[in-house]
């Protein structure tokens, strides 16, 4: 499976003088980012992109690693059957009109003929493959459309190219890197138990999120997840019985019984994601945040509503509020002026500095009482300056410290350099609070 | 209570020389923005800022509509005392150190002070007010660190001041307007009944979000709601019983039992927001959507997955899938080609054009079988250019469109064009549908 992301040479079927279509939108996305040998093929064209275009696979003349075939369903036997020629057993598939139109035939065949020569597919009807770490970028949407993330730690596997296409682009803009993304359409042969496997071992994945509509292997799946020692989260689109008639039609996926998979997913210890948010908000977290000791939260606040907010929603959470120790408490007394409220939440209230922060999260830090500390952090008040970031970086490797930052572009900013520093953060407490009951039930 | 939002001369009690003090914030907000009378008050200087500085109200020697004060506690009372002689009526204490932290009898005797006089307060201990239409702008947050929204419809009643600054500044940056913002904190003598009652009649405001922690009269307060014909959407902080303590000390209010809270609001007809995003997402679905006639939603889409995860949505949220008619099934069918799925979701597919939605767009509008269309499209793909929110336009007044877009900055240009015309846009359809929710509920 390696070879999809590691591959030396690609050559891209269906590179096309229409720069707009999906061969073209891959070969030109490779021909900036990869390293490795690129070859286009077009049986009608001798040049295109200044580089020079093959007729087929096999007047080539070398071996290729991985194939990316981007031309109608129809002729994409006919490449299956050339991949001997350049010696190749791994490609990537991007056409669409297989079963999923009701091509049930076709994409059989398909498959037999793949199965035959053992080679190994994603797709069909796929948006493809990305690979920050090798800059692998066999994608059809272009760059400029879809922005790629860069570096990080969550590989994300998806039967949804839509869907696929929407999250890099978002976790892009948002900052967020990722390691490994896989689109993988219809399954015809390689399936999301086959990626699954591959990413439990990938070492540059430290978690796993997934998007799913169906499986073709549900007990084998399990099994698979139970093994893998990273957190797994998953989103499963067709969790009703009208969704599921829409996922039918949609990757040809019979999506089962919800509350089968529900069951399941939990038996597995598999982290379920009931909305496409979410599912990123766990993974972040759990990509991110140092593992907590136990569930008692500790609130940090300088927005006294904030603060409540907090705490209900730990509360709701099924959390617990950390109780600072006696001692703690009243050296804060002693330090603090007369309106702030040492206590969970901890108000440091409106006039708050940074200095105040850092002699809060020193004392958090240090007492036995507190596993996790929330700050929610008001940056709209007039005391607290940029260096915030640096009083909270100070203590990020202590114990898990989350930051919730409600506000426009001058809060945005103090996130992004946060999220920098690797410190989780999100834009709502109720939110952070989520995630971090995701956290502990996985630590703990 | 118009005086707050219409005053045509104010008196700023307590500007320094230092300008990031509260009172010189909002001295310096008001130079700027309002078009009145301005006058500056502080003892110990004669000019500040370019102004001629009064040593007292008296000096003044003028009527003044509305008094600001942003000075210590203890010095509160004496200003009251002096309101008489500018015959003001109408103050705004921003200043704190009253009842939430103990001083319940100072905060008495300055009611009572307020009382003998029909003084009416916005306060102790809050953040301001703001009007967007008038350009009254008391809030003490430096406009440089929050940003205030321009013009709109929704009116926020915000008990919390650290949440209501978050939240003007959020509401900034995303593009959406405000009508009338009101910081309460201790709520000394107006209360938020006092502020729903006027709101309810203030014309430029079409709906009323609050932010609450208590109420002193539950009773009046439902009543009051039950009356008002506009929609009134309520987070209530302090739902729990570790939130209702951290709520007594934060603005010193009871904040009650819970489930009291949720009956009630469900029988007065208020919508409850679980959240602080969800409060204005729901704020805004309700001011800018026109009303459904039922709850059958059609979902329009461009990418398969985010179909699922939509109809997924509808169902769990109780809402209805809309069920096309043959007859504009039929007719779908033969103008799209083979790819496309006419049902719900109506997936017009990866190479969806602007024109295919436009085509899918007047069909749904005038399907009898289709009270909402829910389009989550899809802005990555290739052949959707920017051009697709001048369809989406067409079609407003004839059905609710809501539009949820996952993805970038790309998207969110597209997201902000769309908004601006009117409609209604979310990040995720799990958001989307959540608000379509309420706006059904409260149609129909």
């Amino acid at each position: 499976m390696k070879e999809f992301f590691e591959a030396k040479s690609i050559a891209v079927v269906g590179v096309s003088r229409d720069k707009r279509k999906v061969g073209s939108i891959i070969f030109n996305q490779l021909l900036k980012n990869f390293k490795g040998k690129l070859y286009g093929i077009n049986p009608n064209v001798n040049t295109l992109y200044g580089c020079k275009i093959y007729k087929n696979l096999s007047s080539i003349n070398s071996p290729v690693d991985l194939v990316v075939v981007a031309i109608p369903s129809k002729f994409v036997i006919d490449v299956i059957k050339e991949l001997p020629s350049v010696k190749c057993k791994h490609v990537v598939i991007i056409t669409a009109g297989f079963k999923e139109i009701g091509n049930e035939e076709l994409e059989l065949k398909l498959k037999k003929e793949m199965d035959k020569r053992d080679i190994k597919a994603v797709g069909v009807n796929c948006l493809g493959i990305y690979d920050s770490f090798s800059g692998i970028d066999a994608i059809f949407l272009p760059s400029d459309r879809v922005h790629r993330p860069g570096k990080g730690g969550i590989s994300f596997i998806c039967q949804s190219g839509a869907v696929g296409g929407a999250v890099l682009d978002l976790l892009a803009s948002k900052g967020y890197g990722i390691s490994k993304f896989i689109s993988y359409g219809n399954a015809t042969n390689l399936d999301s138990i086959d990626y699954l496997e591959y990413l439990g071992k990938d070492k540059n994945t430290k978690v796993i999120c997934m998007y799913i509509e169906g499986l073709s292997d549900g007990k084998k799946f399990m099994e698979i997840c139970r093994e893998i020692d990273k957190p797994i989260i998953i989103l499963k689109g067709g969790l009703t019985k009208a969704g599921n008639k829409a996922a039918l039609s949609h990757t040809g996926a019979l999506a089962g019984d919800p509350r089968v998979y529900l069951g399941a997913f939990k038996q597995a210890g598999i982290i379920y994601a009931d909305s496409l948010e979410n599912l990123f908000d766990y993974g972040r977290m759990l990509e991110k945040s140092i593992k907590p000791k136990g569930n008692k939260v500790q609130v940090v606040t300088n927005g006294g509503g904030f603060g409540i907010l907090s705490v209900d929603s730990i509360v709701l959470n099924n959390l617990a509020l950390a109780d600072i120790s006696k001692e703690n408490k009243k050296a804060l007394k002693k330090i603090f002026p007369k309106l702030v409220i040492v206590d969970n939440p901890m108000d440091l209230v409106g006039d708050a500095t940074d200095e105040r922060y850092d002699i809060a999260l020193e004392y958090c830090c240090k007492d036995k009482n507190i596993d996790i500390i929330l700050i929610t952090l008001d940056y709209q008040t007039p005391l607290i300056t940029s260096n915030i970031v640096n009083v909270i970086s100070k203590y990020k490797n202590e114990k898990p410290i989350i930051v919730s930052l409600t506000g426009g572009e001058p809060t945005e900013k103090i996130r992004k350099i946060l999220e920098s520093r690797g410190i989780v953060c999100f834009d709502y407490p109720e939110k952070a609070v989520r995630a971090i009951k995701k956290l502990v039930d996985y630590s703990t």
